[in-house]
């Protein structure tokens, strides 16, 4: 079967390398995976010291490249901070995104490749090659699709760059909302539509969901393509609180509580015209499933904690065998 | 008295050094130095991974603001090859350049400042702030001014970027000659001129005549300017061989003997409309002293070894002292 997983940053990547090793070790009850398509998204790339830099991306290549650090969860493995500290001497900042001397190589041959005039999909494609990666990856879009957080200063809303927002703020400010900038003139990346279509079941990935998939659920025509497919999700909120990061700052804002169930709702069920078919959560969060269901949305309740690789490809594993159950 | 330098990279950067701290202690017999102008070859400049690289300004701005490598009189002390590594891991070229993780920092605020539009001279005087190097360093122009080296290959007379001869093939292919590509539209960097003007001596640093030197002297205005001034060289080359690097092969492609008489004569002697008032040679070249002087060169013999600061303070103090016998 072929699987296409929309995917943010470090929670996605390792569910990848999960559904990786699952592909590599299917074991006799798990449908044998032919091909797995990432589409990751993009609406946290910056252009930093005149470099693009694209972080979800670079975070699953890294990963599924065995390059990550694996403690950290982004960025390379024995990474040094030099030219950074460079630039800070210098007074060129900001000093609140890290960019690794090892890293920076990436993000030099992007903007080259960018600036003669190749595609994010195209660059993203020679980038991978060196990283033997076994999956394809693929940009939500070509085009810039830049996710704005709204933020309350002086009684005036104004926007906030997400990386600032998230790594400088630390997402202490209270977000107001968010924009897709961009989103509306996007189109999807070459290939991603196809992709889609010609898949056997699409995982969303345990990735934020509103800035991480949501994002990419922007993209003209990502949604609609979904329509027609079995779609099941993977909770990133076990027992009320974000397996990493901000999720529940985001989900805030939107109005949305920190719950499996209810970021499963948000993102609806597919008979009501929403995306998911199916939704794992965490055996903390058994009490939701039931609730789920009959909200029209396929649920079970599995380990959730992607402790090692052997605990992820069980959740990927978990994840087919319910879709295995819907069709 | 005021002082401009014309100089290249290493062996200039150190002789600014010696002068820098001949202004700090003149002693009894030198006349007090109120500033130095130094005005560097950017004929070596190259891009490379889209970063705009300026190897004399740079050797220049780390030498006098005590971040060079002393050892090896290029790049930054301390200096690590992460990034260049990694590019090379990805396949992307040039290996031939060392492009160091401290020294990156400079290349990006360069490549971005200059893309935002501002001059080589504002960015070079930006750069130089956290430097505090004591001296105004200018580029010889605003404009680029490429030095090219003429190879034959196949049969073919070809161009190559002087960069990638004198790195990659270590100035091992015999040169058919040299151009100063962009020079003859090029103007000098605005201050250049009136440096010169205001000044009342110009010394040229022991840096390699053909590729180091001539380069300023090409472009449109520099030599004219000079005609109405003092000017002393210190040769770069002792004994027949150079100080440092490849001005044998340089000056054999111009059909120039590599030895520091011939050097003098190929510059030219003031009243035969050539640069030079006059020209330091090396103790072992003591021989040649009473030719150049009968040629129009006032000449000495002095020790030019710029083994530490204080004995190029010294060669420095002897420059100063043959124009005062000059004028």
């Amino acid at each position: 079967m072929r699987v296409v997983v929309l995917t943010g940053g470090v929670g996605g990547a390792r569910f990848l390398r999960g559904l990786k090793a699952l592909q590599a070790r299917p074991g006799q009850s798990a449908p044998q995976i032919s091909h797995i398509t990432a589409i990751a998204n993009t609406g946290d790339d910056i252009t930093l010291h005149g470099l693009r830099i694209c972080p979800d991306l670079d975070t699953v290549m890294y990963t599924l490249g065995q390059g990550i650090d694996q403690d950290r969860g982004w960025g390379r493995e024995g990474e040094t901070f030099t030219t950074q500290a460079e630039l800070s001497a210098y007074g060129a900042g900001p000093d609140w995104f890290g960019l690794g001397d090892k890293d920076l190589a990436t993000h030099l041959i992007r903007t080259r490749m960018l600036d003669a005039g190749y595609s994010l999909t195209d660059v993203t494609a020679a980038l991978c090659k060196r990283w033997d990666i076994g999956i394809s990856l693929l940009p939500m879009s070509d085009e810039r699709v830049e996710t704005h957080v709204f933020i309350e200063q002086d009684g005036e809303k104004v926007a906030l760059h997400f990386q600032q927002w998230w790594l400088e703020h630390r997402a202490g400010i209270p977000a107001l909302g968010f924009a897709n900038v961009g989103a509306d003139q996007a189109q999807p990346a070459p290939g991603a539509i196809e992709a889609i279509q010609e898949c056997d079941l699409v995982l969303l990935a345990p990735s934020n969901p509103v800035v991480s998939i949501s994002p990419i659920l922007a993209v003209p025509g990502i949604k609609e393509a979904l329509q027609a497919k079995t779609v099941i999700g993977v909770s990133p909120i076990i027992g009320g609180s974000p397996v990493r990061g901000f999720a529940d700052a985001c989900l805030a804002a939107i109005g949305v509580q920190t719950q499996a169930g209810a970021v499963a709702k948000h993102l609806g069920a597919k008979a009501d015209g929403g995306v998911l078919s199916g939704w794992l959560v965490d055996d903390v969060d058994a009490d939701q499933v039931q609730d789920l269901e009959s909200f029209g949305i396929r649920a079970k309740a599995v380990p959730l904690w992607m402790s090692d690789v052997d605990a992820t490809a069980e959740i990927a594993r978990e994840a087919l065998a319910l879709a295995e159950g819907i069709r």
